[in-house]
């Protein structure tokens, strides 16, 4: 059972706000600039874990703001491999709050060997990460003292969509919107703190779960689904909504819960209509997103105010995900802050 | 309970052979030199299900043969978002066994229109899939009762693997090495058919695994784990080695397996780390793989035998665990031609 104050951190942690990056604009700013100078073929993201599951929302921030196409790159085939792939015309972004992912670090000196302009996005700006790359964008995220990140992944977020918005040209906008998202966020977090709690006594014997989201909110799917496995211990798998309907779906029971993340984009009706496939099929859904209304035959509903800008509405999306697995933690008697086997920074191959 | 002859076709088809492609060389080879002639800065590979997995792979296959960057190109961003994506120093391979999957031949569609060269890989040459691509290549895989795909899967690895071949000016060396691997799967399968059934037997009452796997071999390490879930029902996760300690390491526990797989590369040693670290955590290991026997305190082996071309080893490597599925949905008393609330073809958004 808990010791007093076990997962502390990681709910306090869940509450800080994204806002501090916005002290350091002109780095933005001249990192994006110094990107479309490249007019880069490929932005090639590297990461692991949640850096990983952020990497997965830059493939949009990068696609709809400057128009690149950007790619959660294999580190292996650099890496390990020795693949001769030519880095001349690419950005590498390699994103990691420690700084000390050692392949990706390792994937980041070799690229900018090779010719491509590295940027390191780091919460730890005097690391081996951020020497490795030619530019260094701190997250400016303070402490993280949960080995689960939680604001890291939120700066994380709002740095991709800085660094892709002033590339466009188009920070004032971004950074706009970033200002009136960390409002909302402040103002839906305790309503959603409230709404979880019985969310979480009721999924207290869940052993698996999808978390299903397309577009812009697949990363937050991942990163939804990395919290619930990492500090509730659930078998938790990310899908995109139309994976689910390629197989998955087989799997689904009235034991067996699906978190839909549902936000008012052209994804949208893919998203619903796995929904009620899932439904269809028995499983408890979890609605949540700014559109979860639209979700229908939904047990539990936990929205979250609209984004000023649909490309940040991750950055709201997230927050109900996080928040239920610090409740579902406290719920199972785990500690969140301290999950079993992880460290802060991990040095597996 | 089963009906007598459930599950006989998905058995069957893991016994058949990816050679009958190799009658449509002059075909691969003609669309390899099309591709080259491009020069292309990236190839987009498009697909959902197996074939999304099989697209795992392509990634190493035109990595590691011409040297280019591939990646599994995000759907959503050009067919929902419309993002003014650059597409014409691409080549965009759109993947899908019945040529039916509808946002693969909407992306491949708007991809051509927009100038990308645009090649079809599909069982079906009279597909939609295969209208939309200027270049159709035929898989040869033979008509496919099971809806879970097996021989498709194994005949589009050969497919991308000859297609980068070709494009490397290496088709006769792919060639070769895909003779010689049909003829090790045709020795191989009956030993590993009787080697599976005791794991089935223990595994009878599994819920969730995870399936790890790293560079050439994440893309089986996918397949094995979807296949594992739409036809036995279990809530079966991929996870690159390195992955595995960025947090899922955290859920592990005796009642959580972990099927390794093991191929003699430069990745081998990332594997077998996370292998000892599911082993600490308790879980119970299988070890498959031609190098399956470096994983230390397996329970279960399922070794296969070493592929003639390092990048050929997932077409033996897939093999154990289409076998271990067929053999867990029997004990299960399930029906692995026909999973639960799918069909053949997939139309979901």
């Amino acid at each position: 059972m808990n010791e007093p104050g076990a997962g502390r951190h990681f709910l306090s942690e869940i509450r800080e706000q994204p806002a501090a990056l916005l002290e350091r604009l002109d780095d933005y700013v001249a990192a994006g600039r110094a990107c479309a100078t490249r007019s880069p073929s490929a932005v090639r993201l590297v990461a692991h874990g949640s850096s990983d599951a952020a990497a997965s929302y830059g493939v949009y921030a990068f696609g709809l703001l400057p128009g690149w196409t950007a790619l959660r790159d294999s580190i292996s085939l650099t890496v390990y491999y020795g693949a001769d792939l030519d880095f001349s015309s690419s950005v590498v972004v390699g994103l990691s709050q420690s700084g000390q992912t050692p392949d990706v670090v390792a994937f980041v000196e070799r690229a900018r060997s090779r010719g491509a302009l590295t940027v390191a996005i780091t919460n730890e700006p005097g690391s081996e990460l951020a020497a490795a790359a030619e530019l260094t964008l701190p997250l400016e995220a303070g402490e993280e003292r949960s080995v689960a990140a939680t604001k890291t992944f939120m700066n994380q977020l709002a740095a991709l969509a800085l660094l892709a918005g002033a590339a466009a040209g188009r920070e004032d906008e971004i950074a706009d919107g970033l200002r009136a998202t960390a409002e909302l966020l402040g103002e839906a977090i305790p309503e959603l703190e409230a709404a979880v709690d019985p969310v979480a006594t009721a999924f207290a014997y869940v052993g698996r779960m999808y978390v299903i989201g397309r577009g812009v909110e697949f990363g937050t799917a991942r990163e939804i689904a990395l919290k619930l496995t990492e500090t509730c211990r659930v078998a938790a798998e990310p899908l995109t909504s139309t994976d689910l309907a390629h197989g998955p779906i087989a799997a689904l029971d009235a034991m067996f819960p699906v978190w839909t993340i549902a936000s008012p984009d052209e994804s949208l009706s893919a998203l619903v209509e796995a929904a009620s496939r899932a439904r269809a099929a028995g499983a408890t859904l979890v609605a949540s997103g700014s559109a979860a209304s639209e979700i229908e035959g939904a047990a539990w509903r936990l929205p979250v105010p609209k984004a000023p800008h649909a490309l940040l509405s991750p950055l709201l999306s997230v927050v109900p995900g996080q928040l239920f697995a610090a409740a579902l933690a406290q719920a199972k008697g785990l500690d969140a802050d301290h999950p079993e086997r992880l460290t802060k920074v991990t040095l597996a191959q």
